[in-house]
């Protein structure tokens, strides 16, 4: 059995933006996403405020590491600012490599 | 505090085949598994069609790297091929290990 | 784009001590936290019953090491006995660290 490295990308963040982030996402060069419903706690951005009542999405993408990079610094030029958002990443081995 | 490590192995795929899956996935080796609820787009094997309507899961096990190894050739073999699955691993670090 | 490593510490819980466990988590110096539902099975402490039926939380933490292994000494000599909970960590890398 082969196995491949790839970047696991995971990104918490308001569901409100759900449809935009899917759309640039797709545009940076991920083949796939999976999204479940969250919740929790954390600061906000500049303004710092409380981060507890709001619905959270945590997107998931496996990637090679040039589009999490991608990804990730077109996410902290364009939200990092105005919305409650993180993202971290790891490596995962993966079959079927060609599919991300 | 003594941790051992084990592997989580991740599988996203179709909600319809849940029940066979665990029943497989626990005859394999797996003392244990968590599910949650997932949505997400990807390509659907040889069919390559899109992926984005339907209800998917998201498996998770941590086991050992043979038990891993066993599952995932076990899902490669019967259910790649026909159903929309991605499956991914990573090593993490466990306390009582004996439960894994 | 810098990025820190950090640790992901994951745990696996019944629903029903999430306000208790969540109060002590950020005691412990967690700075946020994600959960999501969660349904499962494994093997509960001493009891050893099954934990089909119960609902889960799946709680994810990001913080330093240090932090991480406060908060799993605290749950392991607090929950372990008395609740169905595993808990596992692995390392990640993040932007923002100042965050976490």
């Amino acid at each position: 059995m082969t196995t491949n490295a790839r970047t696991l990308l995971t990104i918490i963040t308001e569901a409100s933006i759900e449809s935009k982030l899917i759309h640039e996402i797709e545009s940076l060069g991920a083949h796939g996403f999976t999204i479940t419903e969250a919740r929790g706690k954390g600061q906000r951005g500049v303004r710092n405020a409380d981060w507890t009542t709001q619905t959270n999405i945590k997107i998931e993408i496996i990637c090679t590491p040039d589009t999490a990079t991608k990804i990730s610094s077109h996410l902290q030029e364009n939200y990092f600012q105005y919305y409650a958002m993180i993202m971290f990443t790891h490596e995962v081995s993966v079959l079927r490599a060609n599919k991300f």
